[in-house]
């Protein structure tokens, strides 16, 4: 089937951003957490996490300031830090209950099952029984003009890790730790199993 | 387990960036088709492409210009145009092998059993079989500057898409149609199934 831009424009509202949001590809699925300057703590899920590069650790993700969340931008600006962490199968429907809009003084950790916890310096929230936790520290931003949206850049200070994911050589098993990947809006895919594949070089021949 | 950032720093280059690789989740699973102006057809396998905004339709991309993979930044920057084609199952191996760092004149078409394919007036290769394929118009680009890498923005134009996998309210379904997830930097999911939510508005009680 071809869907020419011209028939996108025309889909309506709810049918278009079902369709051009699963059209990427699985996306990560991340519960972020931030605290405000008066002390409340948010918790939000996010499906825009991106590896920008390893040296320095450093993440991106995409936020629309004049939509929700704005709890977390805000939150993000006024502490310069904030918690990523893994949503995994026994957290889907709490996790993804975090895209209600609630007013800001109504903290997610109160409304859902999710139980924050907190690690030696971070302010900010982290998410308990998660398998891959990080604290965040912002470093920049960038305003994409042609869709009206943040890039939030920031760099990794700590990883917490369920150590049975974690293998000697530095890999990360979301398999085994039952991490969930997001497919457009609403909907989360937890992989059995994977398949590795070693470090590729030109063949010598084809 | 605790990893601090000194910790990251001091880390052996191939078990940092595993590690780094791996944490932030699962990431989406595509080959770029791109054409130099000479007409060379080149495509790598990509972990980046990241939803932006669906109106209009914007996807974003992080590239590292000092390093591979050039020739895509190259013809991106030459033509205006590129095919952004889901991994899926039966392809996982060849995907990845386009990951090698070929000299320019040769194609990864040539070198794998990938096979490009042409629709409509895009003049770059689509990947034959893949069962999302979306013809891209390169829109800008912002340097990164605390890490030195490009985040590419572009608009979709067309999409193609095996009509088995879309469901009526626009939804595509990956695990359907055996699409994979990038674990780190060489190892593919591909889920067997999924979970659904609804759009979720705030709980009258908790």
């Amino acid at each position: 089937m071809h869907i020419k831009r011209q028939d996108i424009n025309r889909l309506h509202q709810i049918k278009r951003i079902n369709l051009i949001n699963s059209c990427s590809g699985y996306k990560s699925a991340n519960l972020i957490g931030t605290i405000s300057k008066e002390g409340n703590p948010n918790v939000a899920v996010f499906s825009s996490v991106t590896h920008l590069g390893s040296n320095p650790p450093t993440l991106g993700f995409i936020l629309r300031p004049t939509t929700v969340p704005r709890d977390t931008y805000k939150n993000i600006k006024e502490t310069g830090v904030f918690t990523i962490n893994h949503i995994y199968e026994d957290i889907l429907a709490d996790a993804h209950h975090t895209s209600a809009k609630y007013p800001e003084e109504i903290s997610e950790f109160d409304i859902t099952n999710l139980e924050s916890e907190y690690h030696d310096s971070c302010i900010a929230p982290f998410v308990k029984g998660s398998p891959v936790q990080l604290s965040m520290k912002f470093v920049e931003e960038y305003h994409i003009k042609s869709n009206d949206v943040l890039h939030i850049i920031a760099q990794i200070e700590d990883i917490y890790i369920d150590d049975n994911i974690l293998e000697d050589d530095g890999f990360i098993d979301l398999a085994k730790g039952k991490v969930a990947a997001i497919n457009g809006l609403d909907t989360y895919a937890v992989a059995k199993s994977n398949t590795r594949f070693e470090y590729q070089r030109p063949k010598e021949n084809k």
